[in-house]
C-alpha cells in the first residue's frame, strides 16, 4: 500500500491507508490511546484501541501506521485514524529534551538553537523555513521573468570583497585565501557576460559583534545589471525582486503563513523614496534629534522612517537614497551633481535595512583612482580589474539578506531564529 | 527610446531602435563599416555609412547605437541596421588578449581560464552557462514537484563530512573550523524536519591532485528523502532528478544547445541498473581483464560500462549499485544479506560517475557501531548524531556535480572549461 501523508486523509475517508512519521504526543486514557502523528504535512490523529499496546511509542518514535480514515468532528481537522497496525522504525534513545508537543516551544533560544535537529522538527518552526524556500523561489521567478541568468561564482577568494575587515581567512594549499564577503566582484564580471545575472548563495563576515541582526553566514541574493541610467534604474528591478519574493511567500507557502499568522506586505508598484538628507532633515523637524550631517542612519532612524513610509504612505517598504559616500565601498558611483553622496540606496522593510544597492563604477580609470584615494593596492584586485579594463557598461545591482527578510516577515527578533544552523562568533555546531 | 536586444531585431524592420553592447568586430571597407555588435542576446550587424566616424571603436568598446532595421539577405540573420548615431559608453584601456571575434576560441585553456572575464563573453563560452542555469533550474523543478523543500546549511563547520582528508582549515574567531566538503551530515538531519529536502551550492574539497574532473570548490545538487525502502527507492529519485536536469537544457536553454551541438540525451524511464560484482565479471568476460575482487570502479571500467549500457540499452545512463562497503563513508547503509557491500549506487553519465547516491543509517546505535569500527571519535558529531539519538526514519540520498554534468553535456574534456572561476590547487584567481 502506497503511503500517504497526513494532509491527504481527507480524501481516503473510509478507505484504509498507511502513513508514517513521528509520534508528536501521546495520550493515554483508561481504555483509548491517542497519538498524534506528525509527518511533513502536518499532523493526524490516530486512535489505538486497548488490546493494541502502544507502551513503547514515546514522542519522536518513527512508525509506520496501518489504519482505517473515520469522520470524527471531535478530532483535529474533523478526521482520525483508527489505527490497526503500527510499526515501529526507529526508538528515540534518550528522552527529547524539548517539548515538540506544546502548541508553541517554550524553550529559551539557546537551547533551541543547540537542539535544531529537534527543534526544527516543531511546526511553527519548519513554517519559518517554509516561507525562506518560497522565498527564494519568488526570487528567482522574479529575475527568470525578467531576463537575469543564475551564476555561481567563488566563495573562495584571493583578496577580501570590502577591504581587510570581517573577513574569515582559509588556508588554500598552505597560501593565504579567503571567504567571500559577497559575490559582489564577480557578479560585477558577470554583467560584461550576460548582463541581467543573480546569484544565491552563502556570504561570510567574521562580525565581531553579537548582534540580533547579524550572522558570520548567511544566504545572499545578489543581482546585478548592466546598461543602466543610473541606480534609479537598479531599485526598480530591486522592487521587482522584492514583489516575487513577496509572491513566492503568498503562492508557494500560504499554510505556513497561516501557521504563522504572517502579514504578508503590499509591494506598491512605485515604493516611496526619501533622498538621504531629505530623511535627516525630516527626522530632525519631526524628532528635534540632531541627525543632518550624520553619514549613515541609526537603526533607530531606520525605525523612525519605517513608520513614516508606513503612516503617510501606507507601505511597509521605503527607499532612502543617495547615502554620503563616505560609508560605501569603493566601487560605488557617486553622484556627479554632489560628488559627497552616492548613487546608492536601501531599502527598510518595516524599518529594518533589508537591501543595498546601487550604481558601481565602470570605467577602468575611475577604479584606479577610487581605489588609490582610499589607499588599496589595485594587485590583489587584478582579475576584477581585467573586466573593467575591456569595456563594461554603466552597471549596478543589489543584495538581499535571506535570513533578515523571513525573520521581519514573522516579527522575530533575531535573525538566528529564521537560519537552520547559525553560525556566530560563539557558534559553530550544531 | 527603449533598448531592445539583437535577438528582438526581427519584429523591428523597418522601425528606428536602440541597441547596446559590445564592438565584437569592426570590418573596415573603403566606403563603409560593419560592425558587429554583441549584447546578452546575441549578434548584430551595424553599417556605418562613410560619414560616421568609426576609428575609436576597437573590439570591447560598449556603445548604444541608434539606427534603422533593414532586411538584407547578405547580413548574418538577414537583417542589418543601418547605424545612425554611435554613442561610446566605455573604452578598452588596452587590447583584448583574446580575440572573441572568432568562431572558437583558438586559445589554451590555462589563457582562457586567465582572462575568464574576457573569455566568457565568447557567444560559445556563455553558452555553457546558460547550460549550466538551465541545469539547476531543471533540477530544481524536477524536486520541487516531487515535493521536496529546499534548505541552506552552513558551509563553515566544526568537523570534516569524511573524515580529515581533503579539507579546507579556516581561522573561526581563533578556533579552528573547516569548509564542509557536502551538506551530507546536514541535509540528513532535515531529513527528521521535512522528509525531502534539497539543496544546490557549494562544496569545497582540497584534492591534493590535478585532474580533468576534480575542483576545489564545485556546485553540488545535493537531494536526500526519507521513508524509503532502500537505496532502490533513491535510484529513483536521482531518475526523475536528471529527467528534470535534461527537461531543463531543452526547455530553457534550446539556443545554447543549438550553437553548442549539444546532444541531449533520453533519460529513461527506467535506467539499466548493474550490481557491482555483475559489472566485474562482465567486463572480466568480454575483456579478459581481471577486475572481479577490486573494491571500486576504475575510470576506464566506467568508460567500458558507459558503451555497454549505449550498446546494450541505447542508454546514456547506467545505474552501478550495491559497491563494498570498504570503499563508502561511515553513514552508508550496508546489504543487510552481504555485509560487505551497500546499498549504494552511482549513476554513470555516458562512462563518467556523475551522481553518488545511497541508503543510509538511520539508527543511533548503528552509527556507533560503524564510527568505532573505523576508529572516529563520537564527539565532534554531535550535532549530526543528535538527530539520531532522537528517531530516524531510513533514508537515503544523492548528489550530483553541476560542473560535471554540463562537461558531460557538452563534451568538454576538462571540468575547468564549465566552471565560471575554477579553483584548483595552483589556481585561486581571477
Amino acid at each position: 500500500m502506497q503511503r500517504i501523508l497526513t494532509r491527504e486523509l481527507s480524501s481516503h475517508v473510509g478507505e484504509r491507508v498507511r502513513l508514517a512519521g513521528w509520534i508528536h504526543q501521546r495520550r493515554q486514557l483508561s481504555r483509548v490511546t491517542f497519538l498524534i502523528l506528525r509527518d511533513a504535512g502536518g499532523l493526524a490523529q490516530i486512535v489505538v484501541e486497548p488490546d493494541g499496546s502502544t507502551a513503547e511509542l514515546d514522542s519522536e518514535t518513527v512508525v509506520e501506521v496501518e489504519g482505517e480514515v473515520v469522520a470524527n468532528s471531535q478530532a483535529p481537522g474533523g478526521l482520525e485514524v483508527r489505527g490497526l497496525r503500527i510499526t515501529v522504525l526507529a526508538t528515540p534513545t534518550e528522552r527529547p529534551p524539548i517539548e515538540l508537543r506544546r502548541p508553541e516551544l517554550k524553550e529559551q533560544l539557546p537551547t533551541i538553537l543547540d537542539f535544531a535537529p529537534l527543534a526544527l522538527c516543531h511546526p511553527r518552526e519548519r513554517a519559518k523555513f517554509e516561507l525562506a524556500a518560497a522565498t527564494l523561489a519568488g526570487y528567482r521567478e522574479a529575475l527568470d521573468r525578467l531576463g537575469f541568468t543564475e551564476i555561481q561564482t567563488p566563495k573562495i577568494v584571493a583578496s577580501a570583497t570590502e577591504g581587510g575587515a570581517d573577513v574569515f581567512g582559509v588556508d588554500y594549499f598552505g597560501r593565504e585565501a579567503y571567504l567571500a564577503q559577497s559575490p559582489q566582484f564577480y557578479k560585477q564580471v558577470m554583467v560584461g557576460v550576460f548582463e541581467r545575472v543573480y546569484e544565491t548563495g552563502p556570504v561570510f563576515r567574521a562580525e565581531p559583534h553579537e548582534t540580533a541582526r547579524h550572522l558570520a553566514e548567511y544566504v545572499s541574493l545578489d543581482a546585478e545589471v548592466g546598461f543602466i541610467d543610473d541606480h534609479r534604474t537598479v531599485m526598480g528591478f530591486a522592487r521587482d525582486a522584492v514583489a516575487g519574493m513577496v509572491e513566492g511567500v503568498s503562492t508557494r507557502a500560504a499554510r505556513a503563513v497561516d501557521l504563522l499568522g504572517v502579514e504578508v506586505p503590499d509591494v506598491h508598484e512605485e515604493i516611496p523614496v526619501l533622498e538621504f538628507l531629505e530623511a535627516q532633515e525630516l527626522m530632525e523637524r519631526a524628532t528635534g534629534e540632531r541627525v543632518v550631517g550624520e553619514l549613515d542612519l541609526a537603526p533607530a532612524h531606520e525605525r523612525w522612517l519605517g513608520d513614516w513610509a508606513r503612516r503617510e504612505h501606507g507601505s511597509d517598504f521605503l527607499f532612502v537614497a543617495g547615502y554620503p559616500m563616505a560609508k560605501r565601498p569603493f566601487y560605488t558611483h557617486p553622484d556627479p551633481e554632489r560628488p559627497a553622496y552616492s548613487r546608492s540606496f536601501d531599502l527598510l522593510f518595516r524599518g529594518l535595512e533589508l537591501i543595498t544597492g546601487g550604481q558601481r563604477l565602470h570605467l577602468y580609470e575611475d577604479y584606479v583612482s577610487a581605489m588609490e584615494e582610499r589607499g588599496l593596492p589595485l594587485e590583489p584586485f587584478d582579475g576584477y580589474l581585467q573586466a573593467f579594463r575591456y569595456g563594461m557598461p554603466p552597471h549596478g545591482g543589489f543584495a538581499v539578506g535571506l535570513e533578515r527578510f523571513v525573520a521581519r516577515l514573522t516579527g522575530a527578533a533575531n535573525v538566528r531564529e529564521t537560519t537552520l544552523f547559525p553560525r556566530d562568533r560563539r557558534r559553530l555546531t550544531p
